[in-house]
């Protein structure tokens, strides 16, 4: 990889905890990669969805360039798709991204900010019906872990956040770097986009 | 499960991200069940390893009473072996605790504190030979994604602590409740706490 990327994650009230933390978790173990800055609409902490809460390093008009964009997922994202800040921030900022990624609803966010319009793309397997609603002009995957479609990268519920972050390190830094990233954090890592065992079973929750 | 549980997680600085919030959006997947408080020392806010920064609920000196103690590892812990105010606190409050628990390297701080004294337990398999050092009072198990000795649950690395967290709301909730929480988040769950392809590979990292 020739030069540092930084990547941006949006935080909002209640976002998934683990949606955020696993994939910066593999991000943030190759420091002399990537740099990290959570950034939010307003506040100075963001509260998840399981309760705790994350300080964010810049509001939205103050976050400055990055190059991969990560949006969450989490309870939030209900009441996310109708703000308009919040997406209108997406549209800008994601024109400019090298990377744009999600991790379970946040796909209903980049979907509603237009950011997936004629593209494949994949989501939370419990809340698929949902997020399908929300734009027929997105050619949603059922049977996915994660959807890579050039550069926009989007996954399915909550751990499957770790498995896309380690398929965009072992593009950005090749696999052999993605694989001990793995394996420094005892993750056992899916390599295939194609597994989704969820796909059947969230159906029945 | 008779009554809420509370969760109390130690932080410090330079805690390892996943190892706190990969078990907390389990436990969090069951609000009516458990409740999570962030704990620390000193300051407002505690600076994980990989940058983010989580807010504490409570200084030391105020955290109410609770049932689940969680300490997670990071490179933190090579400091916090030698912080008699830590190692004190999880001493007195880890006697009153229904559940002593850790992930990683926070088993070298459970070791310190003597909590480990004669009981079987593991950690992170990169910095085995570490903890191990610190400790000729504890059997510690090179070949375990997680321990259990009797209350005390101790795991191996990082995303181990996801299977040992719904070990222990397996135990207290039944199986069927963490079959469901870890299914809700799209993760393959290991039940066979033997299971460690890590104690081999991470040896070669």
């Amino acid at each position: 990889m020739r030069t540092r990327l930084t990547v941006a994650v949006v935080l909002f009230e209640e976002f998934e905890l683990l949606d955020v933390f696993g994939p910066l978790e593999m991000f943030g173990s190759l420091p002399e990669q990537f740099d990290i800055v959570l950034t939010a609409e307003k506040g100075e902490a963001v509260t998840s969805s399981q309760g705790p809460k994350s300080v964010i390093d810049y509001r939205f008009e103050n976050c400055p360039a990055f190059d991969i964009l990560l949006v969450p997922g989490g309870p939030g994202t209900r009441r996310e798709v109708d703000n308009p800040v919040l997406l209108a921030w997406l549209q800008s900022r994601a024109q400019v991204a090298q990377f744009v990624t999600s991790v379970c609803t946040g796909s209903a966010l980049l979907a509603r900010a237009g950011l997936l319009d004629g593209r494949r793309a994949t989501t939370n397997k419990a809340a698929f019906e949902w997020v399908v609603s929300l734009s027929e002009t997105v050619n949603w995957q059922k049977q996915a872990r994660w959807v890579e479609d050039e550069h926009v990268f989007t996954s399915s519920g909550v751990s499957a956040g770790i498995d896309m972050s380690l398929a965009l390190i072992a593009r950005l830094s090749g696999e052999e770097t993605a694989e001990q990233v793995a394996t420094s954090a005892e993750y056992e890592r899916h390599r295939d986009p194609s597994w989704d065992p969820f796909a059947v079973t969230c159906a029945l929750l």
